[in-house]
């Protein structure tokens, strides 16, 4: 294998805050020797409840930036704007590679379940959209997909309520008339449809039954970003990977909080506040 | 009485998004004779979580708008912003009178239970600034303040889950551990330090026993509007007041949820959108 110019480079992660430090972790465990370069647009945040006009708008500013730092691959680790802004985006970076969550999520999701019934938990602009639904069925005709917006487990994510009583209490809410329907007509896969999720797997679990295959995508898309880096002979080989935080606002609170995503502890001084 | 010019010009209501429309919704009962312009930065919000150097720059942007369309007088009818940025405001916009909604909130918990222990529900922004504390204690220094953020009650009112067993479940997770301790240190009055939450008032009530006053600063802001437009004779007289909303993103959002706040229903044709 040739060895390929900016191989050294680091990946580039984009999210509107902090959920896409799941799809980071994800991607640091399959590949430990990559340098990763985050950002998280924490002054424009949520992505979830702005229109779409808006979320193209500043996710175009966002990954401008980490293209001028240099980078190999951007991964849009938000559904949202990978959702809404995935295919301008491509044409902005181009030759940039860039991968989404959306499709590795709708690619778990079939091969979970082929033909299954899938229901998708995301935010009211990715739902809106309609995007994990045109995914799945692209991939497999005989799916059939419901899009369920739940805005209130980022909130409950975001503050670190992922267990207990009010977690069970919310998700239920959500959940109910979806799980107790005829077996027939009940969901056959459960898709975390936003990155904030993956915290709340293990009260979803609770609240889910197993017949019902609960698929996150923050894994598929390491999967998909590692087959792509070594199809092409630009993965990094040799040497420990690096992470580098940046975000648009508030560095403590991104500290807080994105500590529990990424589960390990961060400090103010670990991220780099830009001005876009 | 002289007739002051600019009499017939319009309030101008500030919020982050659709909760300041409680205030608007105040303001109207009290002044129905007033021409209201509203305007919700939803482009941005929230404001609770960003930090005060990104409220100050959103917060002076949106009111420039504003001042822009003309307008007799300024409500920040946002707790964070009037936390964050009344002074700057009140500075930026001289000599266009500015009236937040902390200072009316403190003077309202401080008649209602002088010399009280106040416990304080708000968003991080307004509670790491120890805004209700300060204006509480600049009135009554007897007075104890403690300020809790409480964020989820944000995203569960803009959900619209306003009763049942979610929301209650919620209130209680923020309030038990206050609300079970001795007499003699049990807040006194409960502050709703945040727009949004008036209308979770039915459940915090349900939630908070009768010897606890609870304390929403819309009424006092409104009383406070009123006597500053009829002491200086510039309150509207005569004929019905109109009522203009603005937003800076996602109309079909704030009809929907901004519906429920003003307690009338919105159509999207309702709001219009202005780029800032």
């Amino acid at each position: 294998m040739t060895r390929q110019p900016g191989r050294n480079l680091p990946i580039g992660v984009f999210d509107s805050g902090v959920g896409g430090l799941t799809v980071l972790k994800a991607i640091r465990v399959a590949l430990p020797e990559e340098h990763l370069l985050y950002l998280g647009d924490t002054a424009r945040l949520p992505y979830g409840t702005k229109s779409a006009r808006s979320v193209l708008r500043y996710a175009t500013r966002a990954v401008a930036h980490l293209q001028e730092r240099g980078i190999k691959l951007l991964v849009v680790a938000c559904n949202t704007a990978s959702a809404v802004a995935l295919d301008e985006l491509k044409k902005t970076l181009a030759p940039l590679p860039v991968i989404g969550v959306v499709e590795p999520g709708a690619i778990a999701a079939v091969r979970t379940c082929p033909g299954g019934r899938h229901l998708v938990l995301a935010t009211e602009a990715t739902v809106s959209l309609g995007a994990y639904g045109k995914a799945i069925r692209e991939l497999d005709s005989k799916a059939s997909v419901i899009e369920l917006a739940c805005e209130l487990l980022v909130a409950l994510a975001e503050e670190g309520w992922t267990q207990g009583d009010v977690a069970e209490g919310i998700v239920r809410k959500y959940l109910d008339a979806h799980l107790e329907q005829d077996p027939s007509s009940r969901p056959e896969s459960l898709i975390l449809g936003c990155t904030h999720f993956p915290i709340l797997w293990p009260v979803i679990r609770s609240v889910v039954d197993d017949s019902i295959a609960v698929v996150d995508s923050a894994m598929t898309t390491a999967v998909v970003v590692e087959s792509y880096l070594r199809d092409r002979g630009i993965a990094n080989a040799g040497g420990q990977g690096s992470l580098k935080l940046l975000a648009t606002d508030g560095a403590r609170r991104f500290a807080r909080v994105g500590g529990s995503f990424l589960g390990t502890p961060l400090s103010v001084d670990d991220i780099e506040l830009v001005d876009l």
